[in-house]
């Protein structure tokens, strides 16, 4: 029993949280991109026995390997995040493998901290086939879990050791069961592993996506602009795909990318020091002697991969939401009619991260009023007419949307109908502000405010 | 029993809210300010009977009344916001009388919600001591409740006819049980009534300040600039004086205590539709012939009134976050060295409404990595430097603070001593960015996110 459970003697009845692990399910091997190597283990970062906290993931292309990521840009960046930020950028965009922990993010944890992030790097990089010749790291690291403490560096150590290419304890594989034990070792307050994969075609030539996220709490992204260098996202995540692609486009897909998934999501409005998304692509399955997709040069094969790595990316992060800490209900903000994407981007964002939004989300109440309000406090870019505004529910099982306020005034609700669409795990709340439809919409995933989620983040520490 | 927990059966153990009802305590009649009458009477906007859900506060004094304003900036303005705006723009910062309901807060009702708003107005009108002779009118209204619902308005007509001079049903006056009444009238889930008084000295005449204000969620302040008319705050509150003030210099009285009391508290993080901070001095006090008090004329009578009110605010807005929904804990977020106040004041705010934090805060956990993530996620003037940040938790009961994190590198922490501190219902969280201490010291006034809060927000229309 908790400390907090322990100390506090009143009860309250509580909606329970539906179970997630059906999200998780088996995927055939054949649809996990080539040449590539995971696993997961158990080093002791977390306690509990057998628990998964150290994974890896290893490229074994005989290609290059492209690396792009997006990175935190909270000012207290961790030390994996300072690391792997200097690993792309010294290695123009190129690596071969990802190592990361969780039950400890190693952030605010000084000189101390660093060192530990590298040792991680040089010891994972040891698992590589031989490399170019060239002294550079080539792996990228991540670290997930409580700020602020040591990272039980040798125990980690440790576990990367076990999978040498001579060691009988080596677990590294390519198969479904290789692919969940990294998945589980990313996992912190997430009920289910997030795995998934997608098959696409490029000039004729079938390739892979699969990739791994993590993130229950401390999930709102903010995104750096494009144009310096490796980007700034807030999530962790690993896509691995096995076509081509050059390093620059590769960076340019995930910023894409990023922006229409990882920077749409909120969880509870909080932004981490660790997150990071990683792409790699390791041309597996590209033809050997086939140039890398680029924009400049396969703009057609370009605009393929970055739509296909886009929907993926919205995928995984869809996955996060769904499994927000203590969430019972998944919904779809959309905002259309704003004077610009970035007012209609605004709006949708402070909507879901209103604490009072999502308590009467928990609560299945079809309180506007709120949605409304959480509207109005955006500064925007333009004046917003409120004799325009119109709100909408919209249920996910096809059956007709509810109208609660048309043009500014509200309508005289069904409540029935709204309870019936509000009990719905998925649904949708759609603002209009009448301003046309001629800015891109916006559309932001988020989940509800519960009970759970004060009993997860009152207790985590202990 | 309310349908959220009708419907859900498990239960979870809780900390139970501490009552906060002793924070109401009688106040002696001679300090309260001469030339006011006030009352609350139920007119049955609340279904239950004998709550006071209409207030109503008049200036008897023979000298003319000023009156200045804050109101909220959402988009959504409700009507008593814009009637309210408009009465004070129209006659040059006179007013003598403010009538309030709780229950409904009149906001996105079209056409109706403005003719109600104005027939309240009207209706109080009567009751003043005949006026100047001008056809202005001379009352301020607020609401405050659900959003998107008509006010039922020949109650609450009826119930301020009550109070006509020749009514038998009259219960004006101005000694500690009117002002409370009032008080009363202004309760939504507020769990006592928020009055105060404090006498103060100027030219060797003594005047007196009192005032009352409500608000326990949708609280979060954002202020408009300085130089656009009425200000805008998030709150609802009423500050009575019998001193003589220009209405200028107390629009720029009311503007800088306000960003100093009002605009440095959150509950929630959410911005309402009808916020509103009113002031009127109606000369009572004074002496017959003496000018009004005026930053031109009297620079120095007028920063003591500046300081008293804000002083007077500071204590108003504290009581809110106190009787914050569902709130635990009373904490005050303190950010020095940051580049600019501007800076400091943006930190504080994020920390405030961390739901990350707030959780902690709840579970009695130095969580200080959280303090520390919504810290860094503040777009700063200037770059912060982590390794000059140091973060302390402050004990209200003036033992030894607790330092968690120096100069960027984490202590060993005590966790006993923490959990001491923790365990206080007040305590304060001082991040200093290092930066010297030439900025000024911003402070915020924040408290926990509970069980309850879930519970008062997630079956609040039911």
């Amino acid at each position: 029993m908790s400390r907090l459970f322990r100390r506090f003697t009143s009860t309250i009845s509580i909606k329970p949280t539906p179970s997630k692990t059906h999200y998780h399910q088996p995927i055939p091997s054949s649809s996990f991109p080539t040449g590539y190597l995971l696993t997961g283990v158990h080093a002791g970062v977390k306690k509990k026995a057998g628990v998964l906290d150290v994974g890896l993931i290893l490229s074994t292309s005989s290609r290059p390997t492209s690396a792009a990521a997006c990175f935190t840009k909270n000012a207290f960046k961790a030390a994996p995040v300072v690391v792997s930020e200097h690993v792309i950028a010294s290695n123009a965009g190129r690596a071969r493998a990802v190592v990361i922990n969780s039950g400890c993010a190693n952030a605010v944890t000084g000189k101390q901290g660093m060192e530990d992030a590298w040792a991680m790097v040089k010891e994972t990089d040891k698992l590589l086939p031989s490399s170019s010749g060239s002294s550079d790291h080539e792996t990228l690291v991540m670290s997930t879990g409580v700020i602020g403490q040591n990272l039980p560096i040798s125990k980690i150590l440790s576990a990367i050791q076990s999978q040498h290419e001579n060691s009988s304890t080596r677990s590294l594989a390519s198969d479904f069961s290789a692919w969940e034990r990294a998945a589980n070792a990313f996992m912190t307050t997430d009920t289910f592993p997030k795995l998934r994969s997608r098959t696409f075609t490029i000039n004729g030539r079938e390739y892979r996506l699969a990739g791994m996220d993590k993130g229950a709490g401390m999930i709102h992204p903010d995104m750096g602009p494009p144009s310096i260098g490796p980007l700034h996202a807030t999530l962790l995540g690993c896509i691995m795909t096995d076509a081509a692609v050059s390093p620059l486009s590769l960076q340019r897909a995930l910023t894409y990318a990023v922006e229409r998934s990882f920077n749409s999501i909120s969880v509870d409005g909080d932004m981490s020091t660790n997150d990071t998304i990683i792409v790699l692509a390791n041309g597996a399955a590209a033809p050997e002697s086939a140039p890398e997709i680029d924009e400049a040069t396969d703009k057609e094969g370009y605009e393929i991969f970055k739509k296909e790595l886009t929907e993926f990316a919205i995928d995984l992060a869809k996955l996060v939401v769904r499994d927000g800490e203590g969430a019972t209900k998944f919904v779809t903000v959309t905002v259309k009619g704003a004077p610009t994407y970035q007012d209609a981007h605004r709006i949708a964002s402070r909507i879901s991260t209103s604490a009072l939004v999502k308590t009467a989300l928990y609560g299945e109440d079809a309180n506007w009023g709120r949605v409304l309000a959480a509207t109005g406090s955006v500064p925007l870019s333009a004046p917003l007419h409120p004799n325009k505004v119109s709100v909408t529910f919209v249920p996910s099982d096809g059956t007709t949307p509810l109208p609660v306020l048309v043009n500014g005034e509200p309508e005289k609700v069904d409540e029935e109908r709204a309870s019936e669409i509000l009990s719905l795990e998925d649904f949708e709340v759609l603002v209009d502000l009448g301003g046309g439809d001629e800015a891109e919409v916006a559309r932001y995933y988020t989940c509800d405010f519960s009970y759970e989620y004060v009993r997860i983040n009152g207790d985590y520490r202990s």
